[in-house]
């Protein structure tokens, strides 16, 4: 499937990995009770003032810098609602994830958490973050991560039904589970914020982001044209709200639209595809690059809403570097442009 | 201050970087009410029903494995309170952290987040988890962490009031408050299991555990001795209780206690450091390695709470190397016990 070859059994040799938080902003609370808490088990209750200053609204990022990068710029991986960065780390079964699979191909990559997630922290104070956070059952995931039917999901293993082909390792359904954070619906802005802090601190960069981060994705290309090189987006929740300038600024940055099996019959999935669908359509319009490849329609059966944990997904990188090369033939071969 | 070199200007060259989750309970709540939640900001509202089942307990682990390490065990990170595995990588200044300092000096390396933290994730239910989280304030960090006395933090940061001399880059101490993450006082129970799962996932490693971290590692040394080679506790927050037969079991294990500068005085802090000394002079009497490094009595003066960010942070991290070296002489060397 591949013009690129990853060598597995060759070391992922780095000069650096180095992590950061970037963003976030200082937040004080005046209002809250003094409480006596034992912070460690064989300590005496101590009182606790949550009273004071806080850093919120922080994005964290780990940057993994080869020896000898093949390619120009960083790939940095923008994961969904629910989850963190590990989505592109090893997957549930234990198989190298797309993170690794880049850094074998000769790209820098940058794993981030968004916002409020994972190791980006979150604020527990309704006075930081309105509402209630979600956090996202077995039940709901089983069905909008698409392994199969509503109502198919059980506590039992071998009473859930699936979808038939299924590509996504279901006998690990659990592990995928361990990696939902709670989140927040209402962090929108901050963590818009957070991202275009994150990809100021390089020239330029690539981004390739899975359901909610691609439209974080998409309004950074469309706002920062020039420091998006091209973006990648798996299975994207929609697209989001763009200015006419913003449009046509988006135009200049290639897209990759990447689509699994069983969208049809979903209302959620069809209306996330069909406004993604009209996106790309206007994108061509416009002059941009803008391709959309439809998994089930190329043959290829039985991806989830994970694809980049599924059993192809090897071979899923590879179609990715692919169209990298081929829409940015300058960035790509031995040394890049450095 | 060491033996050991550690060459900055070389790769570091990994033949796997591996993520996952242990540990981990599927827990069903039944009586939340349905919401109507907006989950992207231009989807229409969508009914969210939070009843089902989640996974909630496990830990979070990236596990370094070098291509060709020099020791025969990997070192297993574990951090305090309130903190992620952030603590063990990049300096809030941005130096080495201590994970990428003992990569460099040829052993595998795994960093962990809490139960409950970071990429572990939470619960949001207080059905799961009961009682409150805390989060800590700039102000409780700056005198806990040592930065300086009670009251000394200041929004603006040129009226803060350090203790002189002081290591911790103290321009940079927003940044570590941005390293930050809520924490539970209650799950203790699930943290020490989720711990132990970790553990038992290799033969046998090396813990270096900082603050509330050193708790769980005490723990772990003495009721898993044969699985731990040697335990390395920055600042422990106090020892926790043992049985007989657990303590005689832990005097098995060799123990290096490390404390920083500005702890008399201040009675947490004497009261955990009272705790440890206790320890460390119970393990001894009965025949044990049990180390206590005290920087001050050594001359080094004006170590934070967070000796790992220090501006000697690399130094420190060489001490705790010479003293794996000298207590453990069968496991260091080209290809060690491999």
């Amino acid at each position: 499937m591949s013009m690129m070859q990853t060598d597995k059994t060759r070391p992922i040799s780095l000069r650096e990995i180095r992590s950061f938080h970037t963003s976030g902003r200082r937040v004080e609370l005046a209002d809250q009770p003094r409480q006596q808490v034992r912070v460690s088990p064989n300590a005496a209750p101590r009182e606790v003032d949550l009273n004071g200053h806080y850093i919120c609204g922080q994005l964290y990022a780990q940057h993994f810098q080869l020896a000898a990068p093949l390619m120009d710029l960083p790939v940095l991986f923008w994961h969904g609602g629910a989850m963190s960065g590990v989505t592109w780390e090893t997957t549930p079964d234990g198989r190298e994830g797309w993170a690794n699979h880049f850094l074998r191909a000769g790209y820098d990559v940058v794993v981030s958490d968004a916002v409020e997630r994972g190791r980006s922290s979150w604020a527990p104070f309704p006075q930081i973050y309105p509402d209630v956070p979600l956090f996202r059952t077995q039940e709901d995931a089983w069905s909008l991560f698409r392994m199969g039917p509503k109502g198919g999901f059980s506590a039992d293993p071998t009473l859930r039904k699936a979808y038939v082909p299924q590509r996504f390792p279901l006998e690990r359904f659990d592990q995928l589970c361990a990696q939902f954070v709670p989140r927040w619906t209402t962090n929108t802005e901050i963590t818009e914020a957070a991202y275009r802090e994150l990809i100021e601190g390089f020239d330029k960069a690539i981004i390739i982001a899975h359901s909610q981060g691609c439209w974080f994705a998409q309004r950074i290309a469309a706002r920062y044209p020039d420091r998006v090189a091209a973006v990648v987006l798996v299975e994207p929740a929609g697209a989001p709200e763009v200015s006419a300038a913003e449009f046509a600024a988006a135009a200049t940055v290639p897209h990759l639209f990447l689509w699994g099996d069983h969208c049809s019959g979903l209302p959620a999935w069809e209306a996330y595809r069909s406004d993604a669908d009209a996106r790309a359509a206007g994108l061509a319009r416009a002059g941009g690059i803008a391709d959309v490849v439809d998994l089930p329609a190329r043959g290829i059966y039985g991806n989830s809403h994970m694809p980049m944990m599924d059993d192809n997904s090897a071979a899923l990188a590879d179609l990715v570097l692919d169209w990298l090369a081929r829409v940015r033939p300058e960035g790509v071969g031995p040394e890049g442009g450095r």
